[in-house]
């Protein structure tokens, strides 16, 4: 059986490092994809060329439209055929992202930016969200210390970053079936087996162990 | 007072020609901005760049949202600006066009082109659409006389573009207060003066002269 399962939380929640540990995990029992947008998907990175260029001024809406025209065309060259060949697909963020950033934080609103992604993603929502929940101080004092490579999104205010984890808790009490949550100040190795255990469960409550 | 007018059609209907001499006409009287998307907006040419690469397979959905997108910026940027200051604008191609070209003919469906599109365009629908009607046979071999530059779209089969055109009936008939038909199998004279019809006509209602 092919499980979709995506990684969501705010930036320096630890994501890279978690799926990573537990792509290599996991793919000691199953057969196993790690990707994310826009993946090395031709149209994708160019669509992502556009979103971060520093250049222009862009208006929140032409942002989340974009967004989600990279996410369609990842979503049905990468994941899909992975889903359909049997493999667990591992995705580090998707559709949350975008209610949490943009439709939450931003204040386009959740409604509009899930019109715009189900039109992007169709009936292909994640069977399994994993949620690195961190406080928005705490990810960005990790942000700093690891100096990492500055973008545009990261020039957001604390304000904003706030917002974003009030928009992922909105999120984890809207769809708790969906969406598990993982406390992200642990240490990776807890962190990694929290994640691991609550997989675990999900596909064994599928039928497969 | 300001107009926001659309212009629509299939390949080979003559928008080009005629909204330049509408311009010309109308601009003796009023301040008038003519446009169409990308419109030189930097954002807007950059995805239409993405659209338009022949190198990659883009999924239907992709090419809707990046439209979208680049149909948000422009009417942010171009559109809006130049209402808010009185003038009428002149478009070619609008929202009718994804729902004739994405909706309609490439089989996407009515309802999820107008949801992606009303986010994109919220509450700035056109004020009033000129739909240039012309049978596709007539229309592609117009194109095929002038030797225009070929592109993507012009690759559509003569299917396709039958089925634009049926898109086009059908929106004009959803939208019958909003779209109005000019015979574009006319001289160009007569298609600009029945055009100049409409529009002074329209004007007029509205309570200007």
């Amino acid at each position: 059986m092919s499980y979709f399962i995506t990684f969501e939380g705010p930036e320096g929640s630890g994501k890279t490092t978690v799926i990573e540990q537990i792509r290599a995990l996991l793919a000691k029992t199953h057969e196993v994809v790690k990707t994310r947008e826009p993946g090395g998907i031709p149209i994708s990175e160019k669509i992502r060329e556009v979103i971060l260029t520093k250049e222009h001024d862009m208006d929140g809406r032409t942002e989340a439209l974009l967004f989600a025209a990279s996410r369609r065309q990842h979503l049905v060259e990468r994941v899909v055929p992975a889903l359909e060949s049997g493999k667990i697909v591992l995705c580090d963020r998707f559709i949350d992202s975008s209610l949490a950033y943009q439709g939450i934080a931003r204040g386009i609103g959740f409604d509009d930016i899930m019109a715009v992604n189900k039109f992007a993603i169709e009936h292909h929502m994640p069977d399994l969200t994993i949620y690195l929940k961190l406080d928005p101080e705490t990810g960005l004092q990790r942000i700093r210390d690891n100096a990492r490579e500055n973008n545009r999104l990261d020039d957001e205010t604390m304000d904003f970053h706030k917002k974003v984890v009030l928009g992922y808790n909105e999120l984890s009490e809207l769809y708790p079936d969906r969406i598990k949550i993982v406390d992200a100040a642990q240490s990776v190795e807890d962190v990694v087996r929290d994640t691991l255990n609550i997989i675990n469960t999900y596909i064994q409550s599928r039928g497969e162990e």
